[in-house]
């Protein structure tokens, strides 16, 4: 009787997981398609972008009723409960990088793509190939269940913060060198930040994980290191 | 015994409830801090800011704990599983308001009080009035079960968003007519987007509240109206 709800649990279980894989999937297919709109500009990639997610939004409503159901009904403890716990955390924050996505393909849409200065796009598509990397890299830990790597990812999303405060800072010098550009400018300002953000919900993958594997924290004071207050306000929130 | 099984759920689903409206009143605390903060610069009130904000995501992972446990102990069905599953999301959406206030106090900390000009701060003051007055109605309908208000919160987030697109605008006009104000401005951008971020996440308290009483998403499409491709870009994400 214990085998069999054990095996009842574990296919229910493996179900969520690869409906968190999907979801992944999509999230990432719509990263590279908002990274694409920075350079090939037009209202066309935005609807693609926006299209996807609202099937990450459906899978991440469909993700939330099956683990609730799956801890009502075979009553999970320990490990496996932190298991289901960590597919719910992961599917939200998949779900925040889909609508993240999604608004920097409409911004980039509204962009006049003369007006947005070609080193700062340059800029932010290498900012979106890191952070797509590092999804990946989320995605592959996630089905390895590996907590050292977990920790690892985790740790080194400062390369993404510094990469986004260095471009955060090239975009305000073209603002001030030529006003023409501030429009356009303002708009690079929150593709930037969206990618970081995008960073962020990356790191929060790699945090799951290792809760779920360990069955702890991991403790935010060992990660940032010393910085000033400016890069604080800039990278945080 | 079912009434004793009732009774036992009820008590500790009350429980739950006061947990989440602790934890609003302190991310309201926050809010009303990071406001305070826009023209009572220094660092100050960023730290206090972040020492609430660190209760708040304490409690955040309280709610969650419990909430999880109560459907486990419980397996709640219909209603009472939309309440557990409503505090799970609402205490969602008041750690993302901590963290937003913690940034804009962060960033109001940082800015000069020179270059930041004065129309602008004013300007985002009443953006944080408006947004803290939605948050305080927010949770009297999450007290209160009130589908009906919950549905007339969750479709006036436009005001939010039509002051904070306006206020952008205003920015981008001071950043244009002197470059010196184009670091501060920059700040300023992302002080008002937290708000308007902030506005979004009250939002969907109401919805959850919603959700919670009557069983039924609300429609996305009743909302948002007509607007343009970059007011959309603008108050999206």
């Amino acid at each position: 009787m214990k085998d069999h709800t054990v095996t009842a649990f574990d296919i229910e279980l493996k179900q969520l997981a690869d409906s968190v894989l999907d979801m992944g999937r999509l999230a990432r297919q719509s990263c590279t398609l908002a990274a694409a709109s920075l350079s090939e500009r037009g209202p066309g990639l935005a609807g693609e972008v926006k299209a996807i997610d609202a099937q990450v939004d459906g899978l991440q409503r469909t993700i939330e009723e099956a683990g609730i159901l799956l801890i009502a009904r075979r009553q999970p403890v320990a490990f496996d409960l932190r298991e289901v716990v960590c597919a719910l955390r992961i599917a939200n924050d998949l779900e925040r990088i889909g609508d993240l996505a999604s608004n920097i393909a409409q911004r980039a849409a509204v962009l006049e793509s003369t007006a947005a200065p070609q080193p700062l796009t340059a800029g932010l598509e290498s900012l979106s190939v890191l952070v797509i990397e590092r999804l990946d890299e989320a995605l592959e830990i996630f089905t390895q269940r590996n907590a050292a790597r977990a920790a690892e990812i985790w740790a080194s999303d400062v390369s993404v913060d510094d990469l986004y405060t260095s471009i955060f800072r090239g975009i305000l010098t073209y603002m001030m060198e030529d006003p023409r550009h501030i429009s356009a400018c303002a708009q690079l300002v929150f593709v930037g930040k969206n990618l970081e953000r995008i960073g962020d919900h990356v790191s929060n993958i790699a945090e799951s994980v290792y809760y779920a594997a360990t069955g702890e924290q991991l403790d935010e004071t060992r990660r940032t290191g010393e910085r000033s207050a400016e890069v604080e306000a800039i990278t945080a929130g």
